[in-house]
């Protein structure tokens, strides 16, 4: 009997601001979710415990009889997932050098796997989502950053130090904005919500904003990515420009991935895939410009089917995983 | 007895204007080498049979008693090493299409191997050069082209469609110089030997030559990539920036396959990579500021070992493979 025929698993999504749970039935569905507050500064004991607490919530919805067997848990980079610890992901200051897994599993009483956020996303999408049925593809996750997971052959390929994958840094423009990284014109700088955002405002510095002068600005500092997509989606020219130049940059990054790779299908995820066409459009129209023709037919940019369950489900997937090794 | 202990093997390295062959003791030492032309107008058959008149000049050259047992061969891409043939490499166009592994391995009558040059060269390199005792490289060949290939786990990665790892044609510049392929600013257009030539007189037309007026030109439109790389060793300033512009373009393709790959040995090989350092330091230079401090701190630019002898020395790898399958 294989494991995903009798498991109950808990899958485990901790981000800079919420802790999202879902509880997973052998047949691999959500069948029920929980979302709480990180907390991240409570440092990792009280974590714990009040993910221990959110998991007792969830097993009111088990089955009669039926257990949790397993949890996977999966958090932003860089984490060590051999040794199972949180190295210094930079929205979790409280979580440094914390061994997460090993503190909810002798907490939890079960088997636990502690998985990078974007590889957790993307074996979520690549066992349930849009990778379903195909051997390989990559997963480029855009929302305050931008990482990317691969998948070759059916596996997650980490690399030599586990950090494959990292497309956000690479360079589209050497003389582009400064990064929060150091480096010039990076992916970043292009594509996440903060940039979005940033670009948006200094475009709206040089045009007039409907109705008044040029320069003026409405004050709206708290200007958000997705309040730039939805003015882009309400005919706001400014915005739907942004967006067109976050779209191409990621074409060009998808397209330097075709070339390296030679992976079809290019699953994106994350707050600002949200967009759908208005980023994805311009990206499926940039990327035959920067790669063989020959690759650039076959190349497929597709929004994450999965959403927000996705990492929960890739967590799911490898806490069975966790207990095949078992 | 692992088969390298007992065979005598032939690599063949097949470019646009010459054929070069080596013979191999079941060592993996190059006994002999032979060079004749490519003709490649001639077409399939006559190609065949002066590649068969120059095995039988190497065959002099076995020990008492020993045979020939195998051959590798190696061609400019596109190549399809599953059915032994030539696609359509720009630079032969009488062998197109041709069987080229089938005819080889009838007339000789031994089996044959047909493989791609720079992924020949990168196992070359892998067993027997640069990248001896590593688990993992990228090959990177700089010469009329870029082109590149991986080494995973100690295997040729290939991708879906045996394309991978072609990095000459990713942006650098979207407002760079348009490339043959038809995109503008790729890797190539900073890199290659005409490139650097063609950069180089450009440069000229802006600068005054040493004793001349502002604009002159010398008038030698033949100027090489080679004759670059001289001059600039000879202190010439114009043709240092143009190495130097060319180090940085391989710096930053380094550093993004680094992001994708994680991979850290990167041997750069091709008549380019013959200028050393005058390439290569550049290229170290500005590597890290286009990556992940850590994964900067990891990358290593190294010079190809083999050189010239590298795609012999795969293909008398990939010729053992092909017995050790039979």
């Amino acid at each position: 009997m294989p494991p995903t025929a009798r498991h109950w698993v808990i899958g485990v999504d901790l981000g800079g601001t919420k802790i999202a749970l879902g509880l997973i039935d052998p047949q691999d569905r959500i069948i029920a979710q929980h979302r709480i507050a990180t907390h991240p500064e409570e440092g990792p004991e009280p974590t714990v415990a009040r993910i221990a607490v959110a998991v007792e919530t969830l097993k009111k919805r088990l089955s009669p009889g039926a257990s949790v067997d397993a949890l996977g848990i999966c958090t932003p980079g860089p984490v060590d997932h051999v040794t199972g610890m949180l190295i210094d992901p930079p929205n979790l200051p409280g979580l440094h050098n914390a061994p997460l897994r090993d503190l909810l599993s002798v907490r939890l009483g079960i088997p636990v796997w502690l998985e990078h956020d974007a590889k957790a996303a993307a074996l979520g999408e690549f066992h349930y989502g849009a990778g379903r049925g195909e051997r390989s593809m990559v997963y480029v996750v855009v929302g305050t950053g931008v990482g990317g997971a691969i998948i070759l052959d059916g596996h997650l390929y980490r690399g030599e130090h586990n950090s494959a994958g990292e497309i956000g840094h690479t360079m589209l423009d050497q003389e582009g904005d400064l990064c929060a990284c150091g480096s010039r014109g990076c992916v970043e700088t292009y594509l996440t919500g903060p940039w979005l955002a940033r670009r948006y405002q200094r475009a709206r510095r040089y045009e007039p904003a409907p109705g008044k002068p040029r320069g003026a600005s409405e004050g709206d500092t708290t200007i958000t990515g997705e309040m730039v997509a939805k003015r882009a989606r309400a005919g706001d020219e400014l915005a739907q420009q942004v967006m067109t130049g976050a779209g191409e940059a990621l074409g060009i990054a998808v397209a330097t991935m075709a070339m390296v790779l030679d992976i079809e299908l290019y699953v994106i995820g994350g707050s600002v895939a949200k967009a759908g066409d208005l980023l994805l459009a311009p990206a499926r129209e940039m990327m035959p410009h920067h790669c063989y023709q020959s690759v650039g037919r076959r190349v497929q940019i597709v929004e994450s089917e999965l959403g927000d369950e996705g990492p929960i489900l890739g967590c799911g997937w490898l806490a069975r995983q966790r207990l095949a090794q078992a």
